[in-house]
């Protein structure tokens, strides 16, 4: 069963590598023909590899981690080959490290200049982006007739948030609801650039780094060289990518009152707007004008909080308060059922009622209380998860750490590399600030970040589990067993 | 009830601020008069504030909060006086920091040197660590006859740890026995430090200042100029401090297996020697001697797992590894029931746990497990308040350093300055490194760090619940009704 999925996502990411090939042929770039071949030979072993259905396609949670994870590195695999083989990338890590990065919509680049790129590769590499946003499995389960409806654990893995809500009964039906808002979205992002003078060309990577909340641009400076009006265009389209994707499907059925109950996005705007004012009283006398600061602000505001990672100013440079504010923000991301990353506003909802719940039964010892969230009672042991979940989050962080202090580098950049890769936002500060790249590790700390994007973008435990002993016990005892 | 304990508090206090008086007279300083002084005018407070005897005795979990946390404020603001009085420290904020920071044992400092000190201020000054350490409300309930059982909830409010064990049946004999050997391994220290050549004031001050896991020393280079052999004894003392006292007890009564049954030790003492091995092997080419680098990594190692925060090099020129090293065992702390702060190695042993739980469920879905310390199964409650306290400790740091960020000073200092208040640790790295102290935050700062001591000492629900609005609504409806 998991090399049937294996095999299905090789063929779709084959499928996908043509668009590239229609770049080149625009642009008449002779790279084309490499991603051509590529893409023919990931669809010819795709298909080999899922000629033989399996009879049992039933998905249990640990099978569902295990088909998600491998799914994921076989995808990387697979997508970095161009990069790789064309020679634009010529290190083999770097370019794994790239489309990684890519792919979990981290947007860190080994790159320190992204402008001699093809536009090919440019665009291959933006598209991986919002392939990556939605989730390669849910596409799969969109558009691939799969039986049983035990799916759902193959796109919980895949799925950001504490809790997969199903939109409508068909998990298939789900599936597609959500590529096309997301397809919805990103069509008016394009369209709203290109009024701001765009080429269809620039209009479609940028929209495809917002729409997966990735992060990767096709300019040296990110975002730093466009206009005013793209900048806000761009920022707003962060934030909304960053909204959990049910309340779009509300706004479809025309059910405005049911958005607007949402706590979790409430919460998400308020947090947008506070740490926008904060940060725009911090910096305000370091730009010209009023509107520049503010500019910036909510730029960097929402880059950071729905985890895209694009740059429109040297952040880096803004005072601590600032700085701060901003690894708040990159701490706790976007909402839950969004394209964003981070450990989610709906857990750090959960988390801080937790509190309050504990001082209310000081003062009050006798009366029970349940946390709420959209007034339903959130169940004890959703809580408990969420808990699980975070002390493992500083677990990953703070080993990974450890692991990437042995290149040496000072603590700040050490910290915010691991937290912008964990949480797929891409530049953190320091020696990985805006203006930097991640091209000075050294491959060992590489590949430590790589499994720190794929564990943020697949949310901890489905790439921790690979690392599981009892896991492969399992399986030895299972092929002994037949 | 509450202001019949907060008089007690200052009768002994009181009682105990005659001591210095004691060094004064064989040092001949008059400033011992001022001591004097003090000392008579808070037993008289202290001794008219407790005349009527309340009739209700019963001290509930918020009574008992708030007992404690006004006792240890008033206890401050009594002990900083003869600092201010007698000029030795001029600024009052300054003064009242300092006591805290000694209160607390957390030994963060706002003086840049100590050596000007007269030997009653510096004796004071030590000594506070060690009233500190073991809780003056333990004192309180091992001399003072309270009736009712209720009293445990004073003791939990101010021992360290996610719970309370009962030695014996009667709290009375539990608070004695704590004290007991508290007092012993402080003069055993006393006395190995005197074999060192040391005078007795020295040992008796370096001693409490071990014992309560405090750090204030009486040189301004804190331990660094002091003989290899005297660096090893106030080491070992340190991990001693740290370790839980309910296993001496089990030393007391001869049981010696049961003191290596204590799963918390056991990792207490794993993460001290894999923690010195790697800051060993991290800076071992910085020092001339293989010896040398041994004895700082333990050293530091000791000092700021127990955090006590004594320095014997300067380690914030140490590399980042090591650096790391040292912020994760500040973070985690000592051994509960010891006089130690941070988070303690208990509760991260249940947060492992939990995550390792939450790993066998996606392996074994079906399997029900529990969590098990020494044995014995860890209630739901248990870890549920557990993980409420990293939320709120988590919470309350980043709250610190948001505050902390207005007077614009580096992330590194900001997050160290909270983090080694906050765990009552003293030292932190840049700015507030061993060679620094913290005389240059700004007034607002300094109060926001005091709170932080407190908060940390007292585990953060007894001091956070003063914030609690409904608190007041309580007292003042109560009042209504009377």
């Amino acid at each position: 069963m998991i090399r049937y999925t294996l095999a299905q996502v090789l063929r779709i990411e084959g499928a996908f590598m043509l668009l590239p090939c229609i770049v080149a042929l625009i642009y008449h770039e002779h790279v084309g023909i490499i991603y051509l071949f590529i893409a023919l030979a990931l669809m010819l072993v795709g298909t080999i590899g899922s000629l033989f259905k399996p009879k049992d396609t039933v998905i249990y949670l640990k099978e569902g981690c295990v088909a998600t994870s491998l799914s994921w590195i076989v995808m990387s695999l697979g997508g970095c080959l161009p990069f790789f083989i064309s020679g634009e990338i010529p290190s083999f890590t770097d370019a794994l490290f790239e489309t990684i990065s890519g792919f979990t919509t981290t947007g860190a680049s080994i790159l320190s200049e992204v402008e001699p790129l093809s536009h090919t590769a440019l665009f291959w590499r933006s598209f991986t982006h919002w392939l990556g946003g939605m989730g390669v499995l849910v596409f799969l389960l969109a558009v691939i007739p799969m039986s049983g409806g035990s799916n759902i654990n193959l796109m919980r893995a895949e799925s950001p948030g504490p809790s997969v809500g199903k939109l409508v009964p068909k998990i298939k039906h789900t599936a597609r609801i959500l590529y096309l808002i997301y397809l919805i979205m990103t069509v008016l992002e394009m369209v709203l650039l290109m009024f701001g003078g765009m080429t269809l060309f620039e209009a479609s990577t940028l929209s495809f780094g917002t729409a997966g909340t990735g992060g990767f641009g096709i300019k040296n400076d990110s975002f730093a060289s466009y206009t005013t009006y793209v900048q806000w265009v761009a920022a707003v389209f962060m934030v909304l990518f960053g909204v959990n994707f049910n309340a779009y499907y509300y706004v479809l059925l025309r059910e405005f009152k049911k958005v607007f109950g949402f706590e979790e996005v409430r919460h998400y705007l308020i947090l947008i707007g506070t740490a926008t004012v904060i940060i725009f009283l911090n910096v305000m006398r370091m730009y010209n004008t009023v509107g520049e600061a503010l500019t910036h602000s909510f730029f960097q505001v929402a880059s950071l909080v729905s985890s895209t990672g694009f740059g429109s100013t040297d952040f880096d440079t803004w005072p601590t308060l600032s700085k701060l504010t901003l690894i708040l923000l990159m701490t706790v991301g976007a909402c839950a059922g969004s394209t964003g990353g981070g450990v989610k506003v709906s857990r750090f909802m959960v988390l801080l009622k937790s509190i309050r719940k504990e001082f209310a039964s000081y003062i009050h010892p006798k009366v029970v209380r349940k946390i709420t969230i959209d007034g339903r009672p959130v169940e004890h042991d959703v809580v408990r998860s969420i808990n699980v979940y975070l002390i493992t989050f500083f677990t990953v962080l703070m080993g990974s750490m450890f692991l990437l202090a042995l290149d040496g580098h000072d603590l700040v950049t050490t910290f915010t590399a691991v937290l912008a890769t964990l949480n797929n936002i891409g530049p953190g500060l320091s020696l990985v600030g805006p203006t930097c790249n991640y091209g000075f590790f050294s491959n060992f700390s590489k590949y430590v970040l790589m499994l720190d994007m794929l564990a943020g973008r697949l949310e901890l435990f489905p790439i921790l589990i690979l690392f599981h002993p009892k896991l492969y016990k399992g399986i030895a005892a299972k092929s002994r067993r037949v």
